[in-house]
């Protein structure tokens, strides 16, 4: 159990990388991977991500990351599906991926959004536990459960995995009450629909508002969508923010001018909508 | 602020220690300062602490300590009072030896109990900040305010050392009601002095009875008391567990065939004495 599955990435990085060895991940990807590599000063192999024209614009691009992996790497992270940019990767490109890679190097497969994904062929991860000792699932409270605000996630893995990532756990890394909370989730099973609907409804509800505008953004799987206008993200930015609006320029992901949305209510998204269609200057 | 106290120590590690370097803490102390230390590869240098039958009998021994810092040497661990042994160390001794420490090398002052102590000349050592940039002094919700489940805790240092810790904290490593319930406790007055009155009462209720059985126990300021009888440890815990009542073995602590007993209610501190009465062999 985490403290958040950020947690669980922290102890990761504390438990496989050290100076002298490399993190493998995918432009674009989640931006703890980084943060926790680094921590621990270890190198780090960003792989070049799928083309804006590709199937999965700006998604992992396992080819790519197979070629960073070298005799230094010790953990590939794989963000699926990838937040900020809602993309996915199959059953059979994941586990032909996860066969090739050597069973010396962790393969961190982070799976938050995991609940919301429907799409045919996206993989049921938590039996390839069993096949890749090498694996370790992450998933969390914190997005279709509602639970961000009260901090918990957790991993799966082969216990010995399990064991060495238990050492760097504080003893009480995560707090009573979301122990509780996480529990009561899990059995219910009507908000987690609910929230699931809401969502699919939802997303639809702005990218076909961003289609009818011609306003650029990536397909998503996730409870979020990345966009981008003719104006500066920063100018987009700011003009939400003073209509009241929170959403976030991802330039720090490598992607220059795109904004990550949030997924609302059906009234919180027409609110956004409506502001960005009278936002001067959004469309080209 | 840390995800309790426990995520400042760890902050504290991550940032100043690393293989080649060593951190000098007391014989007896917290046992999270060897565990920080050795998740990131640093040297312990542990200091001898007082005899059985000095003043503040297995107390930090500051002219001990002073003579383990060398030139690896990066942090200094001071809890006071410390956990498990409930000991103390005053204002002039404490400042003198803060004094004389070179400002490269990290003084924590982990001050979990403060509240508990009413001891004149027990330093009042926030202010010692402003003269001390190397001086981190730590506190919690988890012991006299009653918050341990919820996971809050703070430090408070030089800003310059409290930006560095910021950078290997989680970006949301305190959950939501933590903080509210943390800045609730603070304006909880009443509150706090209950449970300090209750604390005083039990100590001595406590205390008095291990004087009357002709148990040996360490005088203490903290909401525990460690006590040794002339059973093992392990046989007084099996026995307390039997009864209901969940004392702590603090072999771990280097202090062989010593429990600990945290302080409760009166009628839980006179549960635990009636058992420990009737216990066959408790006293020699």
């Amino acid at each position: 159990m985490g403290n958040g599955s950020n947690d669980i990435l922290e102890f990761v990085a504390r438990v496989f990388l050290a100076p002298g060895f490399n993190a493998v991940f995918s432009r674009h990807a989640f931006a703890v991977y980084p943060l926790v590599s680094m921590a621990v000063g270890a190198k780090l192999n960003i792989a070049d991500a799928n083309a804006l024209d590709a199937d999965m614009p700006f998604g992992h691009n396992l080819q790519q990351m197979r070629e960073q992996v070298d005799k230094d790497t010790k953990v590939i992270f794989i963000a699926n599906p990838n937040n900020p940019t809602g993309t996915w990767l199959d059953e059979n490109s994941l586990e032909s991926f996860i066969v090739d890679i050597p069973d010396n190097i962790i393969i961190v497969l982070d799976e938050a959004y995991v609940e919301y994904v429907s799409e045919p062929g996206y993989p049921d991860s938590i039996p390839w536990i069993t096949k890749y000792p090498n694996l370790i699932v992450t998933r969390t409270f914190s997005k279709v459960y509602g639970l961000a605000g009260l901090r918990i996630g957790y991993s799966v893995s082969h216990p010995e995995v399990a064991d060495l990532l238990n050492r760097v756990r504080q003893p009480f890394n995560t707090n009573s009450l979301a122990q509780a909370a996480a529990l009561a989730a899990l059995d219910d099973q009507g908000h987690l629909q609910k929230s699931i609907e809401s969502n699919d409804a939802g997303l639809l509800q702005v990218a076909n508002a961003f289609q009818d505008m011609s306003i650029e953004y990536i397909p998503s799987v996730g409870n979020f969508i990345s966009f981008k206008t003719a104006l500066s993200g920063e100018v987009v930015y700011e003009n939400m923010l003073k209509a009241g609006v929170i959403i976030r320029p991802i330039s720090n992901y490598g992607l220059v001018d795109y904004l990550r949305i949030t997924i609302g209510s059906k009234d919180q998204n027409a609110r956004f909508i409506d502001i960005l269609k009278q936002m001067p200057g959004v469309v080209a």
